[in-house]
Order: C-alpha cells, then sequence, then structure tokens
C-alpha cells in the first residue's frame, strides 16, 4: 500500500468528481487547490483503517476522496489574508494568490459542500446506515466541535502564552479530529466492523492525529520552505503556539518518539492493522 | 400557519442546535448570524411542502432548520469584505464587523458543517435512505452547481451586461437552488409522496426560487435600508446585474406578478397546498 499506484486512483477519483465540463473559475479554483500533489494522508488512512475491517477498496477510495476534500477546503480558508496570510502552498501560489479572495472563500465553500455530494451518493455502494454514521463523524468532526473549532481556538491563541494542554486540546480538534474521522469511517465502512476494535482505535486515532501536529510542528521549525512546499518558520514567526515552541526542539522529538513507540505498540494487538502501522511510521518520519 | 408560535420554534430548536456551553466565541459569533431574526422562509417552505406529503412536525423542523444554517452561513459569506463588502446585516453588523474577518469565515464554515451534523443526526427520525436522499439534495443545492456556484457567477457578472438568460442562469444557482431544496426535501420527508407530485413540485419550486429573487431586487432597488435591515441599492451601486436593472422597475414588476399569478394556479391542483400558497403569497408581497 501507499504506493504510486493507489495515488493516482486518489488523484483520478479526485479529478473525477471536480470534472469541469464547462470550464467554470470557481471549478477551476477547487481543482488547483485539490489537484495539486498533496500527501493524501487522510484517503490512505481512511483505506488502511479499512483494511482493518474488509471493506471495499471503491468504498474507501470514495470516503478517502471525500474527507480530502474537507482538508482541501481548510487550507485554502487557512491561507486566506484574514487567516494565515500565506502566499504558497504546495510550493505553488494559494488559492487567493491564484484566483483573488472572493473565489477563493467560494472554492473553498464549495469544496466542503463536494465532500457531502460524495459521501451521501448512490454510487456509494455501503448500508444506509453506516453512510449516515459516516456523515455524522465527517461532519461533525469538520465543524464547531472539530476542525474549524480547533481553528478558531488558534486564532486567539496567536501572540498568547498555552499551556501544553490547551495546545494539545486546541491540536486535537483542528489536526486530530478530521484524522480520527478518517480512520474511524474507514473501518465503519468494512463489513468486519467490531465495537470493542472501534473502541481502540479511537485511542489510535488520536495518537496518530498528535503524532502528525507534532511532526508538522517539528518540521515548522527545521525544515526549509523548498522541502515543506509552504513557508517554513511561519508558526514561529507568527508567535504560534507549537509543541517546538512550548517544550523546545528535543522534548518535542521526544514526546512524538514516545507517541509513535505506544502506537505501534497498540497496533501490533490488532490484525490486519499492517497498513495502518505503515501510515503510522511515514506520519513520524515524513519530510514533508 | 407561518405564525409566530411556529417562527418561535424554528428559533428555539436553532438556539438548541448551536448552545454554546464552553462560551465559545466561534460558537458566539455562530449564533450572531443565526439567531438575530431572519424570516426563516425556507424552514417555513420545508414545513409547508411537508404538509403535501403528510411529513411529521418534528422531522420537518429539524430538515429547516438544517437549510437555514446553510442559508446563515451564505450570508455571513456574502457579507465578507472580499465579497459584497457588507456592514449591516438584518439591522445589525455583519458578522465580521462584529468578530473580525477570520472568526466569520469560520463561522460560516463551522455553520455549514452543523446542518450536516443535524441532517445525519439519529434524532432526526426519518428512514435512512430518505435522509440521505435529502442530505444528497441540500449538499449539491449548496455546492458548485446551485449557490456557490451562483455567488461564483454573480461575482464573475459585476461590472459585465447579463442578458436576461444569463441573469436567470445565475439565480437559478445562487438563490433558487437552495430554497427549491427546501420545498423539495420537506416533501421527501413526508410518507405520502409520490414521484408524479415530486416532479411537479420542481417545477413549482423553481418559479418560487425565481420569485423570490426578483422580489429582492425590486425591494433593494425600492425599499430603503431601515425597512430592508440591510443597505438598500446596494446592488444597483455595485452595477451588479438584477432584473430591475435589466428590465426595468415595471417590466421586472410585470414578470413577478406573472410568476405568482402561474405558481398559484399550480399549487391549485395540488391537495394540502394551501400553506405552500400562503408562502408564496408571502414571498411575493413581503416588504424586507
Amino acid at each position: 500500500m501507499f504506493t504510486d499506484q493507489i495515488l493516482t486512483k486518489i488523484e483520478d477519483r479526485l479529478n473525477e468528481l471536480l470534472v469541469n465540463n464547462d470550464n467554470l473559475v470557481l471549478l477551476e479554483a477547487m481543482r488547483y487547490s485539490s489537484l495539486n500533489g498533496g500527501k493524501r494522508v487522510r484517503p490512505f488512512l481512511v483505506m488502511a483503517a479499512g483494511k482493518i475491517s474488509q471493506a471495499q477498496s471503491a468504498v474507501l477510495l470514495d470516503i478517502g476522496v471525500a474527507i480530502e476534500l474537507i482538508h482541501c477546503y481548510s487550507l485554502i480558508h487557512d491561507d486566506l489574508p484574514a487567516m494565515d496570510d500565506d502566499d504558497l502552498r504546495r510550493g505553488l501560489p494559494t488559492c487567493h494568490k491564484q484566483y483573488g479572495e472572493a473565489m477563493a472563500i467560494l472554492a473553498g465553500d464549495a469544496l466542503q459542500a463536494q465532500a457531502f455530494v460524495v459521501l451521501s451518493s448512490d454510487s456509494l455502494r455501503l448500508d444506509c446506515a453506516i453512510k449516515l454514521k459516516i456523515i455524522n463523524l465527517v461532519a461533525s468532526s469538520a465543524g464547531v466541535n472539530g476542525m474549524v473549532g480547533g481553528q478558531a481556538l488558534d486564532l486567539l491563541s496567536t501572540g498568547t502564552n498555552l499551556t501544553l494542554p490547551q495546545l494539545q486540546h486546541m491540536h486535537i480538534k483542528k489536526t486530530g479530529a478530521l484524522i480520527s474521522a478518517a480512520i474511524l469511517s474507514g473501518y465503519l465502512a468494512g463489513a468486519n466492523c467490531k465495537p470493542e476494535i472501534y473502541d481502540k482505535l479511537v485511542l489510535i486515532a488520536n495518537n496518530i492525529g498528535l503524532l502528525f501536529q507534532i511532526t508538522d510542528d517539528i518540521l515548522d521549525a527545521t525544515a526549509d520552505t523548498n522541502t515543506l512546499g509552504k513557508t517554513a518558520n511561519k508558526d514561529w514567526a507568527a508567535n504560534k503556539a507549537t509543541y517546538v515552541n512550548i517544550l523546545g526542539l528535543e522534548k518535542a522529538q521526544h514526546m512524538a518518539d514516545n507517541l509513535y513507540n505506544t502506537t505501534i505498540e497498540m497496533l501490533r494487538h490488532l490484525s490486519q492493522s499492517e497498513e495502518l502501522t505503515t501510515l503510522t511510521h511515514f506520519v513520524y518520519n515524513r519530510s514533508n
């Protein structure tokens, strides 16, 4: 798994779902910010978790792509002048730099709606009740109690001194919620889904989300702009609370190490979890 | 119907769904822009259409409120400096004037997600397959092929000369799609839902959406800011294409009259459609 072949499938499906037959500028902006070579961590997490419960590949692909659309919309809005005011994303001008601020706001809005079009579509071959559970999970994790709620906390905390628990609370919402939703949705989509394993996956998913954020902060502090494909040292410069700012680089790395080891150990007791283990390793070791 | 009692139910349910136990600024902004006395045309349309198919009141209330959340989010984003740059909405400062631009963007984003939380919730007592159909309808009508798509066309057309068909195409998306979704969702929620009546309602819903936009344009050109609760003559001043700009006030009014009469005639042949008739009359005769 985690191969170029699967990556191509993800790109192809995104491309299909955002087909622009009428040459709409809005769709062009949506495509610009969704088809430009993200890492696709969330779709891969959906697929890896779905392997544990023997879910079908086509179903996992669509759930993964829907969650990726939400992730892409959040990046567009995050980059806006009123938010992080960033010019560079995945090595290219940000959406508002390319299409203007108004079109970027609308592209984000439409991508969020599109995610729910995909998840509620007849072409997603899944039991109705499970589909609704996944929609509810994804919508909750994207909204005020999840991603957007975390972004608001982040916004309000800029320039203030957060404690470590406050920082974690913010990140569990901001990054963790959608990553958890990806893992849990993938698992829910399988025929062999069991409540006791679901409960374990909730903990594992939280860890992976947290690990993702800590490594993000470490990369922001240590990698260069070219490697990241987005402006490096941005959080540091903006005086944002990060694990590196609060703990220092060494302790932040130590926390990531511990979290990685704990999560790998938890996954060792879960059958069919090899792909999720590989992904956890990737999140821990990534260079961008 | 269309009474203060039902209006109170809508406000109460919105209030419940946006309860702010943790005093979050984001939720405060979401509440500010959702609980400030809108006309609630869309929830009323859901309820009126649901009467035709004998849907349950509690179900209709939640569908209506979910669609209203999407409407409220669209108003917040519409008012942003990069979009219409409006200071006044429903007689109060717009969301970004009150909470800043970044928080307003996030409040809109979270309201959209919340709509899908409500529609996918277990507490919405409706057959799973119907729920999914409604979610798909609402998400499609909110996205690139509906409301947001229409807003993008509106944005791109500002300062250009639209033909009447181009203007209608834009409005069918921008305003019509969500109004249609409200009417069709309400109807779908009833046990007595029939395909041949659904098809008729599609046409009726299109007419009501169009009528809503024409009367909006007429009000923008004729009413004062105080009556509207938002800046009057805004579209005119911004050189936006409106029915009044293209047709002149008299022909625009004539078009509204014709549309109203046709729609009322169509509704006359539909049993249990009295409430939808009353609402059509309200849309035609409203003063704000």
